[in-house]
């Protein structure tokens, strides 16, 4: 298979979808982001890697980061963490308050901003300072130390961010938070507020196509079914409510971040970075989400 | 009609509930309180006034502060209050997060939690103390200076009151509170801790029976227009969502609160409180519903 | 009061409306009408009778009909009715499928659809031929022999009542119909599409003025504390989910109908009829609310 | 791999689950079963079969039928089916009317029971005889002419299907039926009434391992990429609100019915059946589930 063809026809077909997407500007430092950008990165277990477009420019990586925390909370705690949030797909918008009434405080899974909150939360209990030790792992994945938080979105994110300090209050109110409200949310903004390019991101997933061990080193990072199941988790409330979309179109786990960020696995095979800042209308990269469905179509690669 | 006989036996067939409802223990101070105290007041435009029972022990005015907030708010702004909350029944808990989040952060009425947040909005907008503000009207209505924030109930309010602090947030992500959060939440909970006793609070809600006048001065409060609008409000929304129940049992404006208060007001004769701190299922006192219900059965008194 | 006066001062004042507004066409026949007519009646207890406007052309009675039905279910069953609805405002529209679901098929008062089919359904089990018992009772209260069920709007009703067939059966696997969905809907389609004007409805709904006393026989139809319960749910349920909307600005008991008309209660005094057929947007007359509206406003007649 | 050792090992282990869930007890005719049965079987594409347990034993199929009417509907309209489906996670019951108020008559996905209605609705636009077709297709697949429709499950469906015909009004009443709801009624529950054993079940669903195409004949029924997106359905919506669940423990695409079947395919390898009538607390077989998650994790298959 030549990947960096399969990538190069993918570039040239999705850029007409550059400028039918809306950038993210729910925190003014997103918004001021140009749109037009997209590029793409895999890297295969073998250690070959294939890159196209903007591939090396740096995004915020926003929600990608809520599977770093969870596969953090997972060595941790193990099938603990299922005690405190379910691992089934929300059917409502990622920042939704209704779920969590109705089902009393466990959010429905790990993707949807409560979730993340209540991971942030066990790994705020396990760690010291633990925006250090999230940055740290993320870096090592990476096999890059520049990684940093960009402090500008973390700022603005502190400003506005109500709606989720809505949600982490509610969880506090019952009883699912162990940690104050403002250290957890002081942890949760800054971890998405990362700052990565599609070249880091790809190499920083490929653990996940590889059962859990670090594919530099051979670590193990989770244990073999623990990838499968985060895998699993990714593959079925990965991209908020437009998730069965996407294992329809795609039908790869995968995880997207409003930043326009987009990283898919391919298990025993590859991993695969996607950016384009224009979202649709779901909150997903309309540009990634098209390029990932051709990578799909054109290598029939798929785990169905 | 000799109130001072009807109010007696109510109370002697009241009692036998005392030790059937539960004390409100959201909040350490008010779990503290001995369940098993009931007292009544009535007092009318005349100037009568008649009371049994606990009527001259001070409780933890909660809920029913939000009747002073609005008039307040109502006072400066009129119906332009209405473009930031309803005045629609509810349906759901007093503390419901679901609604808000289908109607876009605008609350359904000023006394559910969400929209008395957005009530004290207003009044932290309009001056600069506002507690100081709300306490004078209080107890320039009850002719009474000693009227107090209970310092004890504050600190419990502000150590535990996450689901108000959920709202407040969420209110403010929908732009639907102009103030900071925390100034807002901190005014919503001192009002919420003002101690009375029954005597007091039926003096300070008999200006909604005496078409918004200060009964005491003839000062117009409110207009009469107001007054009827406000007293229609308690009446459709004033006891959560057991409004429908109350105004079938009780036919008259009222407004509950979980320190066990209730008042009602008889539109041109009279205002009512009575106190019982045993609540039922829906969050209001098990004894004070009764003896109004017994009020109205006995008298034949009632806006229907 | 010169009443004669007050309805022409508001028919002259609200005619401008008129055209505002849109005539219900969720089915065929009542989309047919022409909009722009108004009419008003009002009858007191001492006997007289005001009118203006279109108020001798008849209509569909809708939901108005329910009135009917809660008070021969009420007379049969007293208390025992709410075992099996409940009387609280609802907070959503009409028709709405959710509530029923959460609250596990007990609707959540006798004016919502789910509400009045359980109401029906009692009817049904009482009677062998229960429209034609309806359909007498409000003959007989509106002193009218040729009162009538319109067939064109009966059989429209029945050939496009999905979603009114959906709440049935709903009801029906929740346990709360005793009869067979087809019988319940049948009855209930009829005394929905029960044609009366103005002065009919008016003369109709004195009974609830007069204490559940028949006006013209004085033969007891309810007991005095029903026909205050029964005046207590319209007025917290009367109007939908503008029923808090309507005790604000209006402050009497009132039930609407999709087809236009509005009847109003003012306890010991008269009652009240309006009819124009084009609706806000809330279901529920234009017109006919303004006109309730300046009523209160000009005589200064309300319940608060 | 020896499957036949592995189905043996998970009979043995599973075993003692039987007794410890609950038959479905909605229609008489399902809840009369004896409980404490279990079976499964095997099926590779080269032709090979291994089964273990109660494999021969019929049982009502009930939701497993929606995916062969899927796969129907798919083949006639293609892309078109979503117009009137979603394909997302519902995140609530299978028979919830919720949702489909929520989201105006468009069902989330063609495995809750709204969804199977519409899908069915297109066969009934599609053919003549629909049951007839959907019967033929399955035996067909099935390789087995004696499979049938059981008369007393459907008679039992049909007097007490209250609930689908609440969703089937409610798609009615949005437009999303094209035929009268009691034909879309009859075809539904004729289809959902199918005996079929585990053995058949197995062979049935074998082309959705085999890119779409019949493993006996090579006929397509669906293209590669039809089936591959039918089975990304399975897994994101297959097992109601437990699919997330399924997918994390079991990680296969597959499909559950309230009789205590459930099917799972293995991409390019082979299809698996198991039954148990006993089921969980979310509908699915208690058993079932278990002896798949043993499977996996047994033979290390998974699609992650």
């Amino acid at each position: 298979m030549d990947y960096q063809q399969v990538l190069e026809e993918i570039y040239h077909e999705v850029r007409p979808l550059l400028g039918k997407g809306k950038v993210a500007d729910y925190i003014p430092a997103l918004g001021k982001i140009n749109g037009q950008q997209m590029g793409m990165s895999l890297r295969t277990l073998a250690g070959e890697h294939y890159s196209v477009g903007d591939f090396s420019t740096c995004y915020s990586i926003q929600s990608i980061s809520k599977v770093f925390t969870l596969a953090l909370a997972m060595q941790d705690k193990g099938e603990e963490v299922w005690q405190r949030v379910g691992r089934e797909p929300s059917g409502n918008p990622f920042n939704s308050l209704v779920q969590l009434e109705y089902e009393h405080g466990k959010p429905r899974n790990p993707f949807i901003n409560a979730g993340a909150l209540v991971i942030t939360d066990m790994l705020v209990s396990r760690f010291q300072h633990p925006q250090n030790n999230i940055l740290e792992f993320i870096r090592k994945q990476a096999n890059d130390q520049r990684i940093i938080i960009d402090d500008e979105v973390l700022s603005s994110e502190q400003a506005t961010g109500f709606t989720n300090a809505a949600l982490a209050n509610y969880l506090k109110s019952h009883g699912n938070l162990e940690n104050k409200v403002s250290a957890v949310l002081a942890t949760y903004f800054a971890h998405c507020s990362i700052r990565m390019n599609s070249e880091q991101l790809s190499q920083a997933f490929l653990f996940l196509a590889n059962h859990g061990n670090d594919p530099l080193t051979g670590e193990p990072l989770l244990t073999r079914s623990q990838a499968k199941r985060l895998n699993s988790v990714m593959l079925t409330c990965g991209c908020y409510d437009e998730a069965g979309d996407f294992a329809y179109r795609v039908g790869l786990p995968g995880k997207s971040g409003v930043g326009g960020g987009i990283v898919a696995v391919i298990p025993e095979r590859c991993s695969l970075a996607v950016w384009s800042p224009e979202l649709n209308s779901k909150g997903n990269s309309l540009a990634g989400m098209k390029a990932l469905e051709l990578f799909t179509t054109k290598t029939g690669i798929s785990v169905f």
